[in-house]
């Protein structure tokens, strides 16, 4: 590193084997900016299968663990040990894994949602402050540079005062029963016993959650949910209707489904103030419209000269060459990794402002709020409070 | 008319005078097919004003009324008096109006909503139904091609079994205390007395529930709804969050709101059957997106020859030789002439199939509906009956 | 009229009989805003057909004329003769038709192309100019307010100097032999002793040409094109590409076809200075894009506050509420209405900023594009002049 | 390799130094599928600055060379020695950087154009074909899935016979004089000792050009074409204008352009056949639209199960999830590499059905398009042959 060569942080990963597209994902969002080098992982519950492909991805043959306590235990003895854990699991082993790490004074990437009840969150909250390192939740839409934008566009107070909150997540992914027919991801996430209490509500609802406290910067209070099955035969809930209620006396509404015929992916938000109200669609996550009061509607452009230093900041190409997911994912990681090693090689942290990743925190309010919704629906939507006193970070 | 000219109504007209763009509306909607020639009105509350704005309307010098009560009267008293009058005053007096007129045995075609309380638009379906008279509420969005289209998919069962409706009509035009300027509209769309229990349910709301039960075929059983008001200083709510039940056991949500900054119109019908989905969104009233399960999204377009008979009728021009707002009105307007002049010359009565205009029973389901997003608001979003027993027309 | 009821102007129409959708177009048009009185006509080749239609429309009996020879003279007879005649027939028959009421005296509105040669078109010029009427062409986009607007912001120099100009009118309607199937329209449009030297050029090419020059305010100086046959069988030619130099030294291309496989509509416009460019699509004719040099891309929205006065002008609708291919069409009747009552009746005559109807010079320069594209295209794409000297309108 | 890791080509890169977003992107693109590992490279044409730069891409030291002649023969005196080279300096370099290592018998990825006249085009086939090497240029656009789907639908016939294409390439980057304010892209582009006889023909013009190729499967066979310059002060061209004849007797017409005011990126393409049309615009590449004859418009999204086999090849994500600029320029690197590891190790080349970049034959008719335009435009638009016949590759 003395000749100029850059810092790469010694990733370990559990999780994403064999024909796991976010296991990819998280593979490229790692690699992207040349920030960590995959040096350890588990990647699949059997241990044969798990080394053979950690072959296929350069890990050393001695790194190559086949399950990851055994992988926490081994990289903890050594002195060139994994630095951070990245953890792509069901969700209800997050929890495990998470706190066999954190205990280990490993910083750990974590899928959302954090974990399948409160409980455990807020030990992997507790567990995190106490090792002092970072525990970062992959609500990876925020890494989107118009998303970031959005943000700085509210603090500006370029809406004025928000009054007015509609998100979705709505995705056509799970129209069928998917489960019946073989998917391993419909088979895990329909079942409670491995995704948590609500199923659509944790895996889209608490990104639509996330993002809708990024961009407004406010928090959710309370709700009023129903939660449904609507694919005849599911094991679990597969949509959503949730009536929010904002810190500052805002009001909006949350859509999240996994069974809306014909759609794609579906994530979208809309914020209104009295000023203006701006819009976001992952579909088209360069674009990000701004309607004013007054005056033509503005459609802003990534990579555009024109945008915030946070938006500027992570953004790779000019205007007009599209990027995607995995860029987004990888700002994410990128940020992480300044974090870390600001953390571990004693710089100067960087400023959340610029760099601001999901914390633990988020995590553990994305699972406040799926409890929070699974408790009005079970009430009949009576309006449930979604806060939590969460202490100072760091304390 | 022997001579093949076409049998013309002779129309009458309360409300709508000058400066009012409704009444244009209405004027245009009356004149576009030809079916109906305007013969008398009262069209402000100051006679003189009345009767100066009919005669830009080339209504002839005795049938310049200077209130509505003297040209009921007198106009019953004429051989050639009114056949149908069209009713565009605030919502307060729909239901003397409409009285007056139903109980001399003329048709009426009457703004939504139909009256501000259940009881008075029960009233109006009985007077109807006792003089055997045509009562027509304008939920003129029904009136677009591609929304009669809309309607037949769901019919042929082309979406399959419909699961999830999510309707909004959520503008812009009050996103600002409009009313403290001078604004006549707001003035009284935000005075209780005159606009009912709820504004914007009334207003915008009623036209999202009815469009929802058009297209799906489907009532809406019980709703959980939050009125707010979100412009500071506002007498009326401007903003409802409703949570729908459907009549088959399918979930929906609608946002209906007159303060969403940036917006300029903002209705919008999205339903997802167990095979497609389907949108319509008015600002681009010529298309109909339809996303089945597999395969490629499709864009249907008016005029094209693929379309149902019921798209096919209403449909004047080429595909994409925009058609509007205006046509669309007038549709409704064109369809409630073939069915008064069926009643009145003693023809063949047209195909509800074909000619779906909205009637008094849509209508009074319109103000139901409003009266249970008031209970439910009120109740803190309890879940509400919204259903009514309307006996059978015609009973 | 003394007790404020309006002015109509007599109109007489040739041809758009029975089945035709640009006669309804044109009664549409005139009965839109109430400004002319269908009076006398004739509508079909064939006598009885068209008295049998006229009737359909209230034309009084005696004024339902067998031909186009017998109208010009009874009209010109009667104290009560039209005012205007509108004519809507094959273009090889514009320039008698029009003659023969130039020379009694009546305005004219006539269907482009004006003229299937120059020689026909010039000689409308000066029967017009020496009748000192109104003859006035369909080029009937240039009446939405979103063409209006996008010619102000060109004058008012918000896109700077013009440098590049794209415009395309390509249509998908005759992308099959329509002609060997029956079908009239294609059958005389590709019939070149009907439509004239080029179909393409003179039936979608004139609009494209029009719409350029209206907007940016420059005239086209020379042309480079190749016409060719797309369709096999066809008689006529049904593709152009051009490419236009503009009197301030812009460059350009247009492309016009009717055999644009999928299109429905197809016109567009695309004006670039070196500020600000801007897009106007018909299919979406209540939008105007800009899009300036640097910041944003901005939507702008018919009916909008912040629109310059021509385009508010010939709104009818609040925003959001869609106008049409006929109110814009009825935007150039209603313009024409104005100069003809102001000639007729002494007023003062229309500013011609604010109501800027195509003219007899418009149309005489869309005949010399499809003269001077027929002979670049036979000279192998040599570079053609295209201006003309029309003199003084009024010389 | 035994146990499994994954084959990686060694690669080498000339240029794409400090502040090179396209170095960035190669290296982005050569790392996206662990294909290849950057061993070796100059990336400035000041020695220290290009090491210093090198040490940060973790190039071993002795391998961060001064100059690519340095580079070249250093590297073929290695056993472990550099397999393929990519160059992206300025055009007129292209030649002898590429000669160098195609003679010493390595692969190569160049951007385009390939070279800035035709003789050291067609030197650079001879001297790949010589040395039986790869020599692949950077037409990256193909490597879209979306493209690749278009090409499948046009040999699939699913457009029936290609009558028209219509192609520009029209960005608004270099709308104002950029290279007079220090801009380095910019002032290379414009001087045509570095860029090349005509700039915009040159930049984006062969991109249209490839594109139009690949998805139709024709050849240009001739054109007629105007340069020019519209941003004043410029040395060289900035806007082309061109008509096209391809090989089926079809036409079309090319737009490319720098200074299209507000443009982003602008590249697009529309085909159009006897039985539908499609439509592939860059910005959002994750979309085709097709048009059929009759029936609505289709949009095809990427990653859908319905897609093609060579489209589902290159696809990554679910659909919705938004793939970009990155991960098509990776594609073709990728296609490169499975090419070159079949030369290399003896595997099975690739099918190029499935796996198809564009080779130096692509890159050496780019170059004959834009001595064509030149010539064209010199001659007033003459049209001009647009064929070379480049024999067998590999004869």
């Amino acid at each position: 590193m003395t000749d100029g060569s850059p810092r790469r942080l010694r990733l370990g990963m559990v999780g994403g084997g064999p024909g796991s597209t976010i296991g990819e994902t998280h593979r490229h969002a790692a690699r992207f900016d040349g920030r960590y080098a995959l040096v350890a992982g588990v990647f699949a519950s059997d241990p044969a299968r798990s080394r053979a492909f950690a072959a296929t991805l350069d890990v050393p043959p001695d790194r190559r663990y086949g399950s990851w306590e055994e992988m926490a235990e081994a990289e903890a003895a050594r002195r060139d040990g994994v630095e951070v854990v990245a953890i792509m699991t069901p969700n209800a082993s997050h929890h495990p894994i998470a706190r066999a790490f954190l205990d280990r004074g490993v910083d750990v990437i974590c899928d959302k949602p954090l974990a399948v009840d409160l409980e455990q969150a807020l030990d992997l909250l507790a567990a995190s402050r106490r090792a002092g390192v970072v525990l970062a939740v992959t609500y990876n839409y925020t890494g989107y540079p118009m998303v970031r934008h959005a943000r700085e566009l509210v603090r500006a107070g370029e809406l004025g005062t928000v009054r007015l909150v509609q998100v979705e997540h709505a995705s056509g992914w799970a129209a069928t029963l998917l489960e019946a027919a073989g998917h391993k991801q419909a088979a895990w996430r329909t079942t409670p016993a491995l995704a948590g209490k609500s199923t659509v509500v944790g895996d889209l609802g608490t990104h639509a959650h996330h993002l809708a406290r990024f961009v407004t910067g406010l928090e959710i209070t309370a709700l009023s949910a129903e939660l449904s099955t609507v694919v005849p035969g599911r094991a679990s809930d597969d949509n959503a209707h949730v009536k929010l209620r904002f810190s500052n006396g805002a009001r909006g509404m949350m859509w999240a489904c996994m069974a809306a015929t014909g759609h794609l992916h579906g994530l979208r938000l809309r914020v209104y103030g009295d000023q203006a109200s701006l819009e976001w669609i992952q579909e088209q996550p360069d674009q990000l419209v701004v309607r004013p009061l007054d005056g033509p509607h503005r459609i802003l452009s990534r990579g555009a000269g024109y945008l915030s230093a946070p938006a500027r900041r992570v953004s790779r190409l000019w205007p007009g060459h599209p990027e995607g997911f995995l860029e987004a994912f990888a700002n994410v990681y990128t940020d992480v990794a300044d974090a870390v090693i600001a953390r571990r090689d004693g710089g100067a942290a960087p400023d959340p402002g610029l760099a601001p990743f999901p914390t633990v925190e988020d995590g553990v309010l994305g699972v406040k709020f799926v409890e929070a919704a699974v408790e009005s629906s079970r009430r009949d939507g009576a309006w449930v409070d979604a806060t939590l006193d969460l202490g100072r970070p760091g304390a």
